[in-house]
């Protein structure tokens, strides 16, 4: 047998992964798992996106620009422009989704061994990425009892080396739903200009903010914006996970230089799924109004069952679609396959994200669990009943 | 200025890069373009595929499985056995591209510092994919004189060190139009077993072939199963470039684990591509036929227009559809340049891809060019024509 990489054998295998062959046998077995555990909308997608894809003329699939077409990212501009990003259609490139983004970021900007600082918890992807950049991880917790909010800033400088490379931030926050403040952003835009590395922010979520002040762009700091990079993609945003759009925004044009080679090597990004996102982009304002009106309320609600559950604590996300719940159990990992392999009610059971996953940093957040709310009201108050009763059951299953 | 990574500086741009830009100013000045220089197919894509994506009823776009789903896998899986490929569905993982099965690939086999052997000329993004994972070239040159063969198979097992971890091919050839023997697959997998190292097979051309004998698959071989991975894409074969579906398929299960790892870091491939391409498989027979006939057609008459021209050299083509001509030029890249520059008739004019792309080598190929017969027999005519013209002018411009 012929070797394999090393980097491919260590690459990390996130816990729901795990999780994922005892759903399917439970769903083999009848049951119905209600997916608290993935940021998977079940709003549908603007219809402009839809309609588009289906109107298209095209007889054949041609290759597009590797930047993305210039019409999509002149529509870019003028959304971006609305949320105060003032950007230009050069600074954009078009990817394969935000995953892709991430992978252009970390390449261009880190070479093996280098190492990106994240508070965590954080995007579990974001240590597959990095591993399969041969970057390292260096985290900081931020705290389930402060919001999750950015950790003391001489924790993070601390932690800055000359390997040190960026820092990378998920905002507002998968999979804590806090919402970086203006001040929290601008503060560590200094930090990356005083120790000349770049601030990556993963911004997927801008407009889900249920709570406090606006959301604040990286790029709306314009000190610091030849070490700034914003990630981007229509996946939640317009619920065109499946599209594979997503984008990498930065004023430092060496870096775009650096991404284009990148893009070009991949030749294109997916032509309907451009067309369907460019068209998303002519949805009226109240289609995304309501779309975070119903999250807000899922919030709410969803909330509001979890704190009637003896024991369980729930951080109260400002943004996004997720919070971290911890469980009055040692193992939340354990836990969530109890739920899928011992446990239903009526033949339904839940699943969920173990925190663990979310966290580089060994024996942290294993009593927390990440909760997607991503499900009807009805569906999330079914949800928070299973919950509670199997808490209470597996306390007898494990005493 | 934060410092950018080496590795994204040191990525190489190919030649065709440069003459992009050149390109543009000529369709600005009003000059139309003949695209000689890239495999972008003018066929109409099967209409099944179309209809399939215009019927789809999808309200909202979700992540799919990241292997790809198991109807279009299963579907593959005939498709295969079809052209005596023995494999399930176990054994494929869809791909955003054929460009990220080769990046997938080369991750798992490789680590940094490793090498890759590969009989050039060959696909410049090779060079690009290999360098993106830290991953060395080691190029063995293939003759023009004997239509780019395999090279004396010493001159391969010469360059096998023990950073070797694959030999990577592809058949039929892009940018040649070579099909390699069955003799000549058979031979390298027994080297590769010898060596204990992978064979890589891209074989997106599977179809295209148009003398000689029949395409033998690296995965026919069932010997040498545990070492030879094969990339595949719909791109050329159903003209969906810009779909965006390929494959990586292996009956190494242990090299299949691994890429499942990428596959799911980047979540899943595009739906509405997925769509189209499944649908594809349905396409009748005649689809096919009818496709492969067309570009018979067109390699005879670009060949016989291109041999009429004094002092031209061309290598026959047996399948694909490039083949790579010798001019009597010291510098392709630059006459490239100068038809796009100073050149046209009737303000029309071709854009060549210069050979010196294809080549990992330096100093090599530089009096060559390859070219695509992807435009119908009345333009290949026309473009053959300029050519002829433009050596004319070129000697009194270059002297």
């Amino acid at each position: 047998m012929p070797q394999l990489s090393k980097k491919g054998i260590e690459l990390p295998t996130s816990p729901i992964r795990k999780l994922v062959e005892h759903a399917e046998k439970a769903k083999a077995n009848g049951i119905e798992v209600f997916h608290l555990n993935i940021g998977q909308p079940d709003i549908a997608a603007p219809k402009q996106a839809i309609e588009a894809v289906k109107k298209s003329k095209l007889n054949l699939l041609p290759y597009g620009p590797s930047q993305g077409k210039l019409s999509y990212r002149s529509k870019l501009v003028d959304y971006y422009n609305y949320h105060n990003i003032n950007i230009e259609t050069d600074d954009i490139i078009i990817t394969t989704g935000a995953s892709e983004a991430l992978t252009f970021a970390l390449n261009v900007i880190c070479d093996a061994g280098d190492e990106i600082i994240i508070p965590e918890p954080f995007y579990a992807n974001y240590n597959g990425f990095a591993s399969a950049a041969s970057v390292r991880v260096v985290p900081v917790i931020s705290e389930f009892h402060s919001k999750f909010q950015l950790p003391a800033l001489e924790k993070i400088s601390d932690k800055i080396t000359s390997k040190t490379k960026a820092i990378l931030l998920c905002n507002p926050s998968n999979p804590t739903g806090y919402v970086y403040s203006k001040k929290e952003i601008q503060t560590l835009c200094e930090l990356a200009i005083k120790h000349d590395i770049f601030l990556i922010v993963d911004e997927v979520y801008r407009e889900f903010i249920h709570d406090g002040e606006p959301h604040y762009s990286v790029l709306s700091d314009e000190k610091a914006s030849m070490h700034t990079v914003m990630i981007d993609s229509v996946s939640k945003r317009y619920s065109l996970c499946g599209a594979r759009v997503g984008s990498l925004v930065s004023k430092n044009d060496s870096l775009i230089q650096n991404v284009m080679k990148f893009a070009h090597l991949r030749l294109s990004p997916p032509t309907y799924a451009l067309m369907a996102s460019e068209a998303a982009l002519s949805a009226p304002k109240s289609y995304l109004e309501g779309v975070i009106k119903e999250y807000k309320a899922r919030r709410n609600t969803l909330i509001n069952q979890l704190e009637q559950i003896p024991n369980v604590e729930v951080s109260h996300p400002m943004g996004a679609f997720y919070c971290i719940v911890k469980l009055p159990v040692e193992d939340a990992e354990d836990f969530s396959k109890f739920l899928l392999t011992d446990f239903s009610i009526n033949n339904k059971t839940v699943m969920l994200a173990p925190a663990k996953g979310f966290y580089s940093s060994p024996n942290v957040g294993l009593d927390e669990v990440r909760i997607a709310f991503i499900l009807d009201q009805e569906k999330l108050i079914l949800a928070a009943t299973i919950l509670e009763k199997a808490l209470e059951a597996y306390k007898k299953f494990v005493p």
